[in-house]
């Protein structure tokens, strides 16, 4: 049979991985397809510097919109990453009739819905199974896999490097700066590590998997984001003494009212859930469907051939319905064009989950009476309080709350209001607590 | 659009619970497949028993061939379970160009190949997905999701049953036929418990996943089965005290030597690991990719729902390429059958691991002295030794040994000298220990 010819566009470290795993997985790819996979042209910025992928019989190119245009290419391949330089390209490609697979979340979350109209337009595939934790392959066990569900919640663990930062505070008493300091000296965090722990690349990922589960366009504006900066070690450890870790998660569900919730930020878990076990760089996703009930995907959110993985997923897919006609095909998102909705999304102050409190008091009586009564006046109720002893030297103490479910805007009311009374020394941190399902 | 006519073979547990979703979610279904989903008619036994499902503009009938042959009909779901009851029916379905969505494991374990075989020829889907591991989407991540991987080992927890009672049994203290007794009063074991308890259920979940995970024939009689009721409480209560719980895993991985090693039984795993805390009726899978590394895919293993789940995720994917020529199509084990192969399969004798063994000893000097020399004439490495005190009123004592990896010819050899011991004074208990990778 004639081999599926392939373009890749970037070869840094998902490229390298594409194209090594496509070699050393070839006869067991044939067996699958029927057909063999093969590169033929790749497209680098520098064709001089040195590879650590065999690149022999492959043409390297420095013309990466000559890949996306070359009639002898079958499928490309977009790992360049970015928005503003992939966009044109992913387009090219699509132009010309050529299914596109991309591991680039920023470019879908911030540009699908046109890419994806396009795509249908030219009747062609745009896969991005590789663009949501890495190895998992949670695009198709929503799309496809849960396809006979209504949605009920997803929260995932979505990005490594916050993980990775939020594991090391817990398991060695460590501050933000300086797990972020070793993660970044580990080449697990970037110089400048805003994307990671400031919540946008799970953000990104969260608004592709929203689309997915709901059937609605990517609205990454609609997004609430949180990252995991103000945690501090004090947070870890009392939600530790409570039975509970903290995690960056990435929450989509059904909104209370009516809507959807999208929203990524700390959340405390009870640590019994499956997801509080997840540890370091791996990512997990908790699905809970109305039918299947609680399911739980977890791997590898990252590195060179756990998304290379997931490209290749891609590609047998791809390559299967190379010039079927689209019918055949699933649906971009898993929802016909026809079948898509845009939901209201719900704004962050209509959420209601349980909350974590900790405010910095004055040591003295009267302040649990001051404060429950703010919190009882917006209707909010207490799980637990803890008043903890003044730090050796410190004046101040700190007193944990658990709330009960309660909804967002009451909880702001609240705060800012015990921010005002004099017996509260400094801002107080809320953090989000989530009763996931599974474990 | 002209919607999917499906007939419905079967109307218990899983066939109620699949009408009922393809009904409440019959508007989301159609946004993603743009054509409705429609049950017209249910083959059934009794017509006259009550159903609590609603079956209004269903034509119920207890002629089940006349369903599998009604030129009407577009899809047949087989849901009557059994192997030479369903086997006619299938055929009959398969043979007049009718695609078959089933959750019979037992059918495809022991006559799939030739089923496959003949779909094959009819140009027709034959989908799987709720035969093993319930609504957990397991054959789409292994088939597809993984596709660029060469799997190194898949470990499941796939017996709901068998794991309720094991969780029973640590946490209650309870010994195999109390813990069984009250799965049966729950109504989580039958009457008869053999398919669960002895390892036919998941050995049959088994021989499908080892196919798919290695391109292989299915070969349910190449599989070696042990079930649970050798486990005691005292074994599940000196694993713990070891770091370990016990588990009846299905484990399929490429043998040390050559071919493929397919096995179910009892296994220590580690406390920390994922599959460790999977409790209950739940079902999880972990599976360790050459790209990917390890995965693990947790939820509800059996249940009218869960299972529907994926019998209408099937639907979906059947739904949708109906009428389309075969090579769009995913194959139905993920190979093309020219890609197929039949490996050797590994004798259970060869198989490398680590053996938790407990001996039953005379309490007297001596003992371990001999026990040791038999173990390191046959070149077992010993991990940990532990001699308990007797119990009161007991004169023997129980001796716990782990092993480092050994081949299970030797450990065997190695039992059989030890149980010929005048200090050994009952048969000995050998159990697997499964490194698992995740957690």
């Amino acid at each position: 049979m004639e081999p599926v010819r392939i373009g890749i566009l970037g070869l840094g470290t998902v490229g390298g991985g594409t194209v090594a795993l496509l070699r050393r997985n070839a006869e067991s790819l044939r067996r699958r397809l029927g057909r063999p996979l093969e590169v033929t042209r790749v497209a680098v910025q520098d064709p001089d510097k040195p590879r650590p992928a065999d690149l022999s019989g492959i043409d390297l190119t420095t013309d990466a919109e000559g890949v996306c245009t070359d009639p002898d290419i079958d499928i490309v391949v977009e790992l360049v990453g970015g928005v503003d330089n992939a966009e044109p390209l992913v387009r090219a490609a699509l132009g010309h009739g050529k299914p596109v697979v991309t591991a680039n979340k920023a470019l879908l979350a911030e540009r699908g819905n046109e890419l994806f109209r396009f795509a249908g337009e030219k009747g062609v595939d745009l896969a991005f199974e590789a663009a949501v934790a890495g190895g998992i392959p949670i695009i198709k066990a929503l799309r496809e896999g849960l396809a006979g569900n209504r949605i009920q919640s997803v929260h995932a663990i979505a990005n490594g490097t916050a993980n990775y930062i939020l594991s090391r505070m817990r398991t060695q008493g460590l501050e933000f700066e300086e797990a972020l300091a070793e993660a970044q000296d580990l080449g697990y965090a970037e110089a400048d590590p805003t994307f990671d722990v400031d919540g946008i690349d799970a953000a990104h990922k969260l608004a592709l998997v929203a689309a997915v589960a709901f059937g609605t366009p990517i609205n990454y504006d609609a997004l609430h984001m949180e990252g995991i900066r103000a945690v501090t070690g004090e947070d870890i450890q009392f939600a530790a003494e409570m039975g509970y870790r903290i995690k960056l998660l990435a929450i989509t569900r059904p909104a209370v009212d009516d809507g959807v919730e999208i929203r990524v930020h700390p959340a405390l878990v009870p640590e019994s859930a499956m997801l509080a076990g997840v540890e370091g760089v791996f990512n997990a996703v908790e699905v809970v469907g109305d039918a299947v009930g609680p399911t739980l995907y977890y791997g590898p959110g990252a590195g060179a051939e756990p998304t290379a993985s997931a490209v290749v997923g891609d590609l047998v897919d791809v390559a299967r319905t190379l010039g079927a006609p689209p019918e055949y095909r699933v649906p971009y998102l898993g929802f016909h064009a026809e079948g898509m909705r845009e939901p209201r999304w719900a704004p962050i102050e209509e959420v209601e989950t349980e909350y974590y409190l900790r405010l910095q008091a004055k040591d003295q009586p009267g302040v649990l009476a001051q404060v429950t009564r703010i919190l009882a006046e917006e209707g909010i109720s207490i799980e637990a309080i803890r008043q903890k002893e003044p730090l050796p030297g410190e004046e101040d103490v700190p007193v944990v709350l658990l709330t009960h479910t309660t909804r967002e805007r009451a909880i702001r009311k609240a705060l800012a209001a015990i921010d005002r009374l004099d017996v509260i020394t400094g801002p107080s941190q809320m953090i989000r607590l989530e009763e996931v399902g599974t474990g």
